[in-house]
């Protein structure tokens, strides 16, 4: 069968569930970032596991590759078709199934959002804690397993989901870990599939855990003579195991966008957003002994949130830190690099990464999860520009190296999908190999997402 | 090239560190537990990864099985050599190689115990919390993701492994994770490495998270006037979101056999032994909080051991309760059953377990990673009673199915191994042809531990 029989028979069975017009077409041949683009053939809206295995049983006989998506929003051309082949819009299957109060675990489809769980929760008393900058979808995260700025103290996507249900290439539906707490029996398919990113299976449901919103809260805002004071104050902070929620470093060009975008107005220096969870007497020490980490490493004082509308509107700045970045460079794309390093060498690599950003002549605020040793910069380039285009290359380029010669990871929490293809080989040696034979053991067709994440060259 | 011949050819290169006498053959015939028993060809005693390349090499070329161990506990029958071939004894492997104290992680060989470890991280200020019963080796741990008593506060093997090397059955050397704090970078082969049982690989270094020694740590023995209460002021605590670092279930059987075994006297009723760590304040504040919780539940007062080695007592009676069981029923063996549900299941699971004990007249004392979901029965059995062992089977193929029927786990922390092999089918499903399908993939020649958890037919 060819890709366009193929088309037309899904096209017969789901109706106008199958997008084919050309203005829907290139709607879904791009993302957020600077990728190049390509059209799908075809978009599929599915709305239950079964039909998702029909549309994977109909795109295996046809060798038609089949590209799932959530929101939309990954930074690494997850979800651009590059070999074009069917879009997979989960955003109708966004039903929370369950809500497991007493075991601390929810139920959902990878179309709902993390605004959305949140909202399902607010009577619980519970909450759901990843939270990248988008407001992202549960699939899209487990496939990416992102993070953001919780994982610092509950985990990313790694830790939170406990189970899910995939169909796999040849439509076979599996559900891999379980709602105990751990397990021992055999593989973990479950963290096999999670950053898998769409090559392995198509992500049906998802069981994460949940936690307790703490009993109290307290977010601040905290400016610093330097770059250096704000990142040692992180690393000292995390080295005495002050159990912080959050702690976000943005640099001085970042706030700058932050201000601007979300009406705030902060100091434009380089400053930590925190918040500490937990008893009011917990919370307090915890701040207690942030303030003076904070006061040896050159901080100037804080700038207390304590109401929620206020914390809320902090957190929510925070998270609209790219938006306010393109918005204040309009006509720009943006180059976003995603280093992780242990801990202990995460000055070196901020500040060597800031040296370069000032050789380069680059737009490229900075923003980080630091707690965790995670950093971004978002490199606003102007793509008619081959020559910007190049610094930037040579400036991820350069970040990538680093992390890896620090120990760390080329992406913390963004994925691999086209971007950081070029790295797999230097972050895994001969494990990069292993992990094209599971792919073409699991999707020997390479219909599955075909061109993202894995070589099979 | 035959077995024989293999053997003949690592006698030749590794001199008395390839043991092939019938007593040492027998030594490495079974395990601690009830299952059968098998001899191997010969014993391995490698001292380094390139050792261990070679030695699987052979074997692969000889299609020679070849079963790593570490310390020989395991509960399920993994170490036994059911086909025969090399008992690759891991345990001069055993050289802490870096503790970078300022990122929080260790990198160890396989062969390193538990024990050992935090003996090694004593002027730390750092320790490795996962603790099962046995002073196991960490590759057996990493092998079996195995957790223990801290497991509700600090993770299981899963969650503390962060990179692996390991040897696939080609003799690739492969290393899988970073010690960046997360990841994003491509399937998560440390975590499909963690749990595989050496069926997939065999570990040779591994990089482990470690924590601060908390500011203040205070452990308690609480009774209760039943099960019920027992089981249900756990629930209760964990659901109320006290971040319990221990908090372990044993019943009145299990109290009298560590009684004699640590020479302790505690009254024989149902019992919690807690412990909470954190600061001054926050310990104090915990354990208020629990103190009301159990007063709910007909907990009769505590016994509080504020002292070191009074709290280092209290653990070593529990991490012993395996031993004190069979030194008070010498000459039976343990049959030992790992159920693991959502919390919320764990009354009626344990209360319908404790049901059938009693109609069948086992000796089979109850002890439970409660904070987790998690219980054993140590099932006490003389093998030669053809018709206790039929007994033994029928319970704990009931606790087993149990198990699946509430939304757990057959095994929350023991493994598969021989055991549990026969519910991974119901377990899994179609993700345990799944399995399979990567077990054939990466070790094609099923030299790797055959036999256990995977079933190829």
């Amino acid at each position: 069968m060819s890709i366009e029989s193929a088309v037309e028979r899904l096209k017969a069975q789901f109706g106008d569930r199958c997008a084919t017009s050309d203005a829907m077409r290139n709607q879904y041949a791009s993302n957020e970032a600077h990728h190049a683009s390509a059209p799908p053939d075809a978009i599929l809206f599915p709305t239950s596991t079964d039909e998702v295995r029909q549309i994977v049983e109909l795109c295996n006989a046809a060798r038609c590759p089949i590209i799932a998506q959530g929101a939309g929003t990954s930074l690494e051309g997850h979800t651009v078709p590059v070999r074009g082949g069917i879009s997979l819009d989960m955003s109708r299957m966004n039903a929370v199934l369950a809500v497991h109060t007493e075991d601390m675990d929810a139920v959902v489809q990878p179309g709902v959002t993390r605004r959305q769980l949140n909202e399902d929760l607010r009577a619980t008393g519970l909450f759901f804690p990843v939270d990248p900058g988008a407001d992202a979808s549960m699939g899209g995260m487990a496939a990416t397993r992102a993070s953001g700025t919780n994982a610092v103290r509950y985990g990313t996507m790694r830790e939170c989901v406990m189970a899910c249900e995939a169909v796999l290439a040849d439509g076979r539906i599996i559900r891999a870990g379980s709602r105990a707490r751990k397990s021992s029996a055999g593989y973990d398919l479950c963290k096999l599939l999670v950053g898998s990113e769409g090559t392995l299976g198509i992500m049906t449901e998802l069981t994460v855990k949940l936690f307790g919103q703490p009993e109290a809260v307290s977010s601040a805002v905290c400016g610093f003579e330097t770059i250096e004071g704000a990142v040692d104050a992180v690393i000292a902070t995390i080295q005495m195991g002050i159990p912080v929620a959050r702690i976000e470093f943005l640099d001085e060009l970042q706030l700058r966008a932050v201000n601007a975008y979300s009406k705030l107005d902060l100091p434009e220096r380089p400053t930590l957003f925190l918040e500490f969870h937990g008893s009011e007497a917990g919370v307090e020490e915890q701040a207690a002994r942030f303030g003076e980490i904070a006061a040896d490493h050159g901080g100037l004082g804080f700038n207390w949130a304590t109401l929620e509308e206020d914390r809320n509107r902090l957190w929510r700045a925070r998270h609209d830190a790219y938006y306010g970045v393109k918005a204040m460079w309009p006509g720009r794309k943006g180059y976003i690099t995603d280093s992780c390093v242990p801990i202990s060498k995460l000055a070196e690599a901020i500040l060597e990464t800031k040296a370069e950003v000032a050789e380069s002549g680059l737009i490229a605020p900075m923003v980080g999860h630091v707690g965790d040793g995670n950093f971004h910069l978002a490199i606003m380039i102007d793509t008619d520009d081959p020559a910007e285009v190049a610094a930037a290359e040579r400036l991820s380029h350069s970040i990538a190296e680093r992390s890896l010669r620090l120990g760390g990871t080329v992406t913390g929490e963004h994925g691999v999908g086209m971007g950081k293809i070029k790295y797999m080989e230097a972050e895994h040696g001969a494990g990069y190999g292993v992990m094209a034979e599971i792919k073409r053991t699991l999707d020997p067709n390479n219909i599955l997402n075909p061109g993202k994440l894995v070589s099979l060259n």
